[in-house]
């Protein structure tokens, strides 16, 4: 499988707002391929936007739209009983804006990556996936969408196909899954995997050979191309650090998704 | 003087937002060659903004960008003691988002027209129209930066030239004029002019000669590229028909600003 | 039932936005005997809230608060996944600064009604008109809570007594009912009644007898303290007029609901 | 002078906004003896604006509102070039929804301080104080409006006087001050002093004489009633707590404004 030797490194950044900051931008970009950067409905805004592109050119890192729901004060964590209109033209609007701050600094857009709430619902409602593969297809087709690994990949690809875009599969290291692939509730215990080693090889493992050992036990394939890692605090950097080195360290060749998906 | 046998009609249109309607969008566009599209700064909203571009495609109208202040509740209208870096990422920011809808149907943003008080603003410092130029020259060199016509004109020609931009210059045929070339200010008794004869007439000289008559009297020169109109009531929407007659019935050609500035 | 021979008359009111209009506060505050007024998340804004204020008093109709999630740009009409807790502030928030102009102006606010999404979610889950009361008893226990009149009103009732607050329940002569004292969906056929007479037949019908012939045609008992009407068009007011007319030939006495509640 | 022997200490809190944090409350608010708490314009939201109430009243600290304008994207940071009404309105908004969240909590409000812009542009413009004044006139005359102290005091004592509410007058230790009494902008190099032991003889001055030496070495008279202080950082709130060990040890009644102005 030697598709699966090589990984993308994905976080969200650049959700900072005005006087706002929030996450550590500077410390956790160079060690990612990939940026998803906040477009100024749940965070982010203009000069956050134009800030966060140009640290990530600086340490060569690919940008991509991190587009969510227009509740700053929930920070797009919250559902929202959205039309599907409604989200594709967030989601186009949201892109756009990045794209031109991308455009600006003589970069293009790699992917596009739903936040919080607007990535949830759309793993619930795949109608939401397919609403963003369109967005995608008549904007600029290079720009690949991120959606939830599971055992479900192939009716998401089928989508992309449909529409003319490249799919990227992204699985969490950090957080616990049921059999059926899904990501286990964060209400529930046990939900988010705090130990940077154990979270390392899962990591190694998702890279390797695309799989992750379930809550219950079970070995669930996700074949991942992208992994999800976090820079909130000193300590989630660290262990970003730590993932990078381990697949590095197994050979992983860790590169941004545009080169492989 | 055959360049100003040739004018370009704009009106702000796209300044809905949500729920709330304002401006009689569908029946002014017909009779315009540029619609200046709200970005929803200070009016339109993602699912307005790509209504709006629809039925502009849909009556060959050219599209722009036309943002403003983060100020909704006062529509744009407010000065805001923003930076000139402030400015430049609202303006990119908010022309992207515009950008992605017009690609989405297939158009291109023609030009780019700031709002209110950023309008206002630019005309009192020409280093805002610096600033918006210099956006527009990262961002899409195609775009016509449209700023208000006076005799101050070459100064901005620079401008645009120091960009490698194009410049549209704008006259107001309701508004008044003082003999420097500059708008009364609205706060000024007659500042507004209703009638809809005189300001057709008003339209026609500013078309034929490029020159209006000054509040005290004063024949002044503007060159205007392209004469702004409203679409606020059905009255504003007969005035902006009255006028395009009265062009075409002096033999001016009424077409977008792209084909000749 | 002699409690029924008195009725109160509600509508949304006070929902402008800075430059934006929506609905014909002018011409339907004078029909009413309880205004609605927006508080500046899904609709309203301070000066607003402060005219509309005005208005209501200038007309001796009683002033309360309407406030909905903070989501301008969907009207407060989308469902949003907020906590209880988060409501609560949300409306302890909006209560207290309409509360403020009310005060302002020498009034003080006669009821609470939650708007849109807000008030359909606390039909579906009580647990919210029950963080509505908590809200009102430690604010203001003259303030009444307005909620949908069904079937369920004496567990309304209950929480009322629980928070020593009153409850009004609220009838909708212009809304199709299910059996079970529902309202039928906005998206089934047939939801909204449009003819004057029938709805106005149907208000009386309410305020008589505090019934409602369902759309199976089965009489239920809902027992209405105030009837919702609306002043979005000129057709509405005049049906509100109608209302109030008919209500007054059959010997209804159309009052402040704080007179009898 | 005994009546400077007594002296109030506040600080802005309560800015947080929804994930966003910002400033250091728990750890300044127990040195304070009145909190200037962010009201949802600027900063603070309504979950935030509970949660301060809360921490302020744990720790027997005064309450105050902290209105600024609808900037949140410039933290109520740039001017705004809105009228006195608006601004009154935002005032009285702002104000009227922390009053419901103190009274939830069994408080009242003991003053009302603008924010940033506003407050700059109050000093700069006492019609805008005055406005203020007025508006709590009519909303609860117990509170208390605090003013930047200068040798302009007595004017704003007549405006206190007008609108029968009292006025505290407010001086910013580690800010250098003008000749004539005015704030050196911070634009000037040696605005803000950041030693600890020379501002904490600053407040000692100011507290105990009532003066403060201006950039240029004259001694000016401010007689504030209360002392400025931040809480953003550790540094900042270290220095609180000297100021407060110093003005003690110097035997100032260190208490709320409201026992004294």
């Amino acid at each position: 499988m030697s598709k699966k030797i090589q990984i993308d490194l994905n976080s969200d950044v650049g959700e900072s707002f005005g006087a706002y900051k929030i996450g550590l931008d500077e410390e956790v970009i160079p060690h990612l391929t990939s940026a998803n950067i906040g477009c100024g409905f749940h965070g982010g805004d203009p000069s956050v936007m134009r800030k966060t592109i140009s640290l990530a050119k600086q340490h060569g890192v690919e940008v991509g739209a991190h587009p969510g729901f227009p509740d700053l004060i929930g920070f797009g964590r919250r559902n929202m009983d959205a039309t599907l209109e409604e989200i594709q033209d967030y989601v186009v609007y949201q892109t756009g804006a990045l794209q031109a701050f991308a455009i600006s600094q003589g970069l293009r857009l790699q992917h596009m990556k739903a936040h919080g709430a607007l990535y949830n619902m759309a793993v619930a409602n795949p109608k939401i996936w397919e609403t963003m593969a369109e967005a995608i297809s008549v904007l600029d087709k290079e720009i690949i969408l991120v959606v939830l690994a599971s055992s479900n990949n192939q009716s998401l690809l089928d989508i992309g196909k449909r529409y003319g875009i490249r799919i990227a599969f992204e699985a969490f290291p950090d957080r616990a899954y049921n059999k059926n692939g899904s990501l286990v509730s964060r209400r529930e215990k046990g939900a988010v995997i705090h130990g940077h080693e154990q979270v390392a090889q899962r990591a190694l493992k998702m890279a390797l050979e695309g799989k992750v050992i379930a809550m219950d036990g079970t070995e669930i394939e996700l074949r991942p191309d992208t992994l999800c890692v976090h820079g909130d605090n000193p300590a989630a950097v660290q262990m970003v650090k730590k993932i990078r080195e381990e697949l590095k360290r197994a050979g992983v060749n860790v590169i941004p998704m545009k080169q492989f998906v």
